[in-house]
């Protein structure tokens, strides 16, 4: 049997400011890194260990997984970064407001960007700064992988790949796995996972800081799969996430 | 023309308490994380970018090179981590301190387990809690590669393949290397750039938190090589190195 952990990011500043994050690069808030403590917390309570971690390129992810690694003594595990694991980008929708989105768009038309499984919103054009063509680290990417805007399908299908590829071959070599990654790039996963439909993962929310642990066989199919901590709590969290948007 | 930069780590616990701390796994004092912040702002005024970041498996050098990703926005960057950038293991003196081990053993036997290119001091027994056989992190070195003990010849021995087997072809595909390591693995890599001699070495004392830059030709031979920042606090520093082990 293996272990696979998968952990969605703290609060970010831009989800505070309830704005279309994407691939923007912002921080966590302390209300973030307070969620982060707590899901290391929760990790180590019932006795939860790991052989590498895969995150994306996105530091609030990074940060999440730093704050892991160093409450639960595990800084020197190996780390893989990619952005293959980064949130949906968000096109030309990133950095404006969910609620005067919703406004100037109506609440159906967002609504449809955030939750349909693959219609993609407006795309961004190259020049714009926003297209991350211009960004060093996105620099190996060729012209077909750098997107300008993603669908929840197109989204899961570049991170699949990483799964199959990268991710599959550790876990089925015995190595313990946590994923600290994005509400989209984490939809990719459980989508696969659980054989989840097209027409029901747009409606499935991950709550943040909260470890989701997968108990997988030799074909790596779910035995079962269980978030960790108070589970009031947890559904409060993902009500929080289903609600946002609303103008 | 490349750019490398090799960054020690700063202040440990342990080298606040004079303690010979070797491969044991302790953190950076509050002076140590202010090392690491001074060190990122004199590579950030200086204009400096990495493309991979090298450290070892300790948390102090990972801590530092941690802080230095985050204040230089650089979190994004790969990061690999290898024992043979760990600190010289001190063998049977892990843990003790140095200036009583000095008054024990006479202050020129520590000179020597200090300071000589070649004499290890005291083996760890394999049962030796201290062992580094029984930690997980080291779990992939044979029974050759695990240490009971270290000069600084066997430290330099095991260091060198990691630079010329993964670090050099880095370099010369283009990429600008950081190193954030320990001040005898560090020692390793200025003896093979600098061709400094067998006798000559143990006296070279490398100042925590101060990016040492190179500047190496295509050959990767050194141009020119330099500390950044106030050269008299740099000079205070590589003082303050030596002093330590005195009775």
């Amino acid at each position: 049997m293996h272990t696979l952990v998968l952990l969605r990011h703290g609060q970010s500043t831009w989800n505070l400011e309830n704005r279309f994050t994407g691939w923007t690069d912002v921080g966590l808030t302390n209300a973030g890194v307070k969620e982060a403590h707590l899901a290391a917390k929760l990790l180590q309570d019932d006795g939860y260990s790991f052989d590498i971690c895969y995150t994306s390129v996105l530091k609030r992810a990074i940060k999440t997984l730093w704050i892991v690694m160093e409450d639960m003594d595990l800084m020197w595990l190996p780390v893989q970064r990619t952005w293959r694991l980064n949130e949906r980008h968000y096109g030309a929708l990133q950095g404006l407001n969910k609620a005067e989105t919703a406004r100037e768009h109506s609440e159906e038309q967002v609504h449809i960007w955030r939750r349909s499984y693959d219609v993609p919103p407006p795309a961004l054009e190259p020049s714009d700064p926003r297209f991350p063509g211009s960004d060093p680290r996105y620099k190996n990417l060729s012209d077909t992988e750098l997107p300008r805007t993603e669908s929840l399908k197109l989204t899961i299908e570049r991170t699949l790949p990483y799964w199959f590829e990268t991710i599959v071959p550790g876990i089925q070599a015995g190595k313990r796995v946590l994923i600290c990654a994005h509400g989209n790039s984490l939809r990719g996963l459980v989508k696969h996972l659980d054989r989840v439909s097209d027409e029901d993962i747009p409606g499935l929310n991950i709550p943040t800081g909260i470890p989701l642990v997968y108990k997988l066989d030799a074909n790596l199919r779910p035995i079962e799969s269980f978030y960790l901590g108070d589970q009031e709590e947890i559904s409060k969290a993902q009500a929080a996430v289903a609600s946002q948007g609303k103008a």
